[in-house]
């Protein structure tokens, strides 16, 4: 049996499905290509059947897709497939993903006999297979399925066609002894087991996914379904970085390889991070704050003398500079792209330019710029010049004990001035209602986020806000040293995505089904 | 072999360790009069040696504690050890835990050959027993050090009187299958193995310190060495929440049994998020916001027709309340008194009261007022009034686009009214710079944090300020749903304990040396 172990994210669908953590359609198309970049095997893109926006960002992510092959998720009908299919053809290697809950509780939902379900098995799986020659096939809760039954129907599935069959810890509920065992047991039992490929895709409910991933790879799986972050639904997936992290460094005892590139793990984490709006916690393995000693601001001498006393990984191997170089008001704009290329930002000039001007105002305001402060700078550049039909020109705002508290704002709105002055409950409500004035509309806040990106006062606040209008959302960032201000900037940048959007989309994109809804 | 494990809590010394985690005096007792009500077997209080500002906290603790057995931690000497046992000999039942670092990095750094190493061992472990009968020894960095080695080692403890044997994997290096073989083959191989307990202490750099803990109490271990949300260095240690709701979830294959009451996991987890200033991830397993399908808002078939479907623990395991009952304007004091207790809040009359008029006041400018917002609220209240020589007052800030901005405030200063104008880098900056004008202060700002209590631009911010005076330190929270007030606040509430706890002490709090300086 090969050493290589396949890594397939699901980022974009089971992350994306987490509540709280819907992407727009640009921010999918961004970390698709990431992952695609930083060689994930197979990139699940989303569900094509659950709305058209779901159907278009799959159907674009597997358009410029270079190297991944692109995966759609389908339920257990033909239109769900036909649907998947259409979504993903136009993939230089496309998968088909279809499953059904097999689980005595998951069986009860579309109240199917055990040979019904089957017979649906067979017949789904069949049908992928005729339009597409990469199908996965999942029993959804496997975990607690029968095993008797297990083994039969994954038989059904290789028959009719299945190259991958995944085994779902859907509820988090397995542990390592119990997930090797499965996998040992299946590819044991079931005739043609070893024609096709064994997936792992497990859920953190207990703190195991880790483990028992690699514990089903031991037994012989040799694909892991996991997220950047550990992203997902409850308490996630299995997170990528730690799988991945795990084999490189303990390679002595779990001698599998993939193809990640592994310093590029720390910029797609603090990308999904903002646009997901889930936090990474500072003591999360890998990709945490204080994940790394030397980060941490540890100097007691056995980390001087050597740190491998107390570092098992190298922060270089994830993508951490290995001294978070601080730039200060007299470095030039070579320093400053030489600095953005490390930290994993690769501008054109007139964004360097942009990011320029800003670094240069912040340095003036704020003793040290920090690595995450210069991120922080490139993220709110972002915008695109030709999405900026509002502008923030001018904010003043009065706030404090006294309510209510006011704001005054002058916005350029398709070139021309404006000023309105409103009242709200606390200096960002007022601050909104402001822009209401001057630019009326329907768009409901889905998200108002801040993050401190440095420590102290003076420090950097970044705003996420994430609006939705009829189905189709847009999120909108920006830093500053003062949280109104980034405020403002980060509701108007929402509200321009949210007009070209829908300008470019005319459609909707409201999700209409859950993919649970397994029928 | 009894099933019975016993939880060891090192959130206070482990945990606080972590960079940037350090907590106050009253914290730490409050934190451990949280851990010793939940059921914790042994608390280890922190490293008396390191502070007069920690030989305080533990040896208070000792003092307090109802029946968890309070451990304290000494390096490999006669001066730590003495120290330690000073500090929690007035326990009902004292511990020591002395350590030395046994893996060929380690040994380099007091520079002993093995023989004398071992040598040190023995006469380090028979002081700590000479004092207390109870004895914990650790070789740091087990899971690096030579078998061989180990279990001679082991064997020199075990004979100089050591009762439990904690075996670290101090850089998170280990995985199930090698972490339960050695524990089995220690205690296979070391004379006297079976008189003693041995302890699991592991660190989640690969993200498998839950499964690595309890593959060893599969092979044998009956401690397990954890914290509240896996707080600690780097990665953290193993989450205390992950491993107790695996062994009750997963019992059927995990047959061992601990005394902790599972409903105050969420309340204690809430606490520690805050005074460590340490935020608890959403996708964090069985503490993070959406670690249940009920708290995440999933609302699919399967969900309402059985939460098993999706869900292998309750919400009311872990003392989440079943429903996140939404108090309103018209809710009465005997309501809110018995949504308090659900929450794991016991208020007096006088704090009831206080906490009464704030949430009044509270629903009059939100529509909604949630469990977080109430335990914000609560929190808030915490002060004593004897502590407020400074009081916020009046608060007018005008910030936005143009700087400076400027903060006019009016502080009551031991019953005076004072007011002063300042200006500033963004709003919080000049509300710092203003209260700083009349109460003039050489504190130190070492933490600034806001956390968004819930969700919109109306949402209550809790904002954390820690400062620190000669080594004395001191946290103040405070929520509003203008950040700026909160921030007003909580600096001055923090300024208020920095100095009644300066009146107390009239000591110094210096950490003056490193636990990790094993020498």
């Amino acid at each position: 049996m090969s050493d290589r172990v396949l890594i397939f994210d699901t980022t974009l669908r089971d992350g994306e499905q987490s509540p709280g953590a819907t992407m727009s359609h640009d921010e999918k198309l961004e970390i698709a290509s990431l992952l695609d970049e930083m060689g994930v095997d197979i990139i699940e893109a989303g569900f094509p059947i659950a709305s058209e926006g779901d159907f278009a960002a799959v159907n674009e992510i597997a358009k410029a897709a270079k190297s991944a092959t692109i995966c759609g998720l389908a339920r257990a009908n033909y239109e769900d497939i036909d649907r998947c299919w259409d979504a993903i053809k136009c993939a230089k290697s496309p998968r088909i993903h279809t499953f059904i809950g097999t689980s005595p509780l998951h069986r009860q939902i579309p109240n199917l006999t055990m040979d019904e379900m089957a017979e649906r098995i067979h017949d789904t799986v069949t049908r992928a297979r005729n339009l597409c020659d990469n199908v996965q096939w999942s029993p959804m809760d496997a975990t607690r399925t029968e095993w008797d039954y297990l083994c039969r129907v994954i038989e059904i599935a290789i028959k009719a066609g299945a190259t991958t069959i995944n085994i779902p810890d859907t509820v988090g509920y397995t542990a390592p002894r119990e997930s090797a065992n499965l996998i040992r047991g299946l590819i044991e039992r079931v005739p043609g087991a070893d024609e096709v490929v064994f997936a792992t895709h497990c859920h953190n409910d207990l703190g195991m996914a880790t483990a028992n991933s690699l514990a089903a790879v031991e037994a012989g799986a040799r694909q892991i379904e996991c997220t950047i972050n550990g992203l997902g639904e409850r308490a996630g997936n299995t997170a990528l970085e730690e799988v991945v992290m795990a084999m490189k460094t303990r390679h002595d005892i779990l001698p599998f390889d993939t193809e990640i590139d592994t310093s590029k793990i720390m910029h797609i984490s603090r990308r999904v991070a903002a646009v997901s709006g889930f936090a990474v916690q500072p003591n999360k393995a890998v990709v945490g704050r204080n994940a790394f000693a030397h980060e941490s601001g540890i100097h007691q001498d056995g980390m001087l003398k050597n740190p491998q006393n107390f570092e098992i990984m190298r922060p270089e191997d994830v993508g951490l500079s290995a001294t978070s170089l601080v730039m200060g008001k007299h470095s030039g704009r070579a320093a400053l792209r030489s600095k953005l290329a490390d930290l994993g930002f690769d501008l054109g000039d007139n964004q360097l330019k942009d990011v320029f001007v800003r670094f240069k105002e912040l340095a003036d305001r704020k003793k040290e710029v920090f690595d995450d402060d210069l991120v922080a700078l490139t993220r709110d550049s972002g915008a695109d010049p030709a999405e900026e039909h509002l502008k923030v020109k001018f904010l003043r705002v009065v706030c404090g004990t006294q309510a209510p508290q006011s704001a005054d704002i002058t916005l350029t709105i398709d070139g021309v001035d404006q000023q309105a002055t409103a009242q709200g409950d606390g200096p960002v409500d007022a601050t909104f209602n402001a822009v209401k004035e001057l630019y009326p509309h329907k768009a409901k806040l889905q998200l108002y986020q801040v993050h401190a990106v440095t420590e102290g006062t003076d420090a950097q606040a970044t705003v996420t806000v994430r609006m939705e209008e009829d189905g189709i959302l847009a999120t909108g960032e920006s830093a500053d040293t003062d949280t109104v201000v980034a405020s403002a900037k980060a509701y108007v940048a929402a509200l321009n995505r949210l007009r070209t959007r829908r300008e470019k989309l005319g459609g909707k994109e409201v999700r209409e089904v859950s993919y649970k809804d397994a029928g």
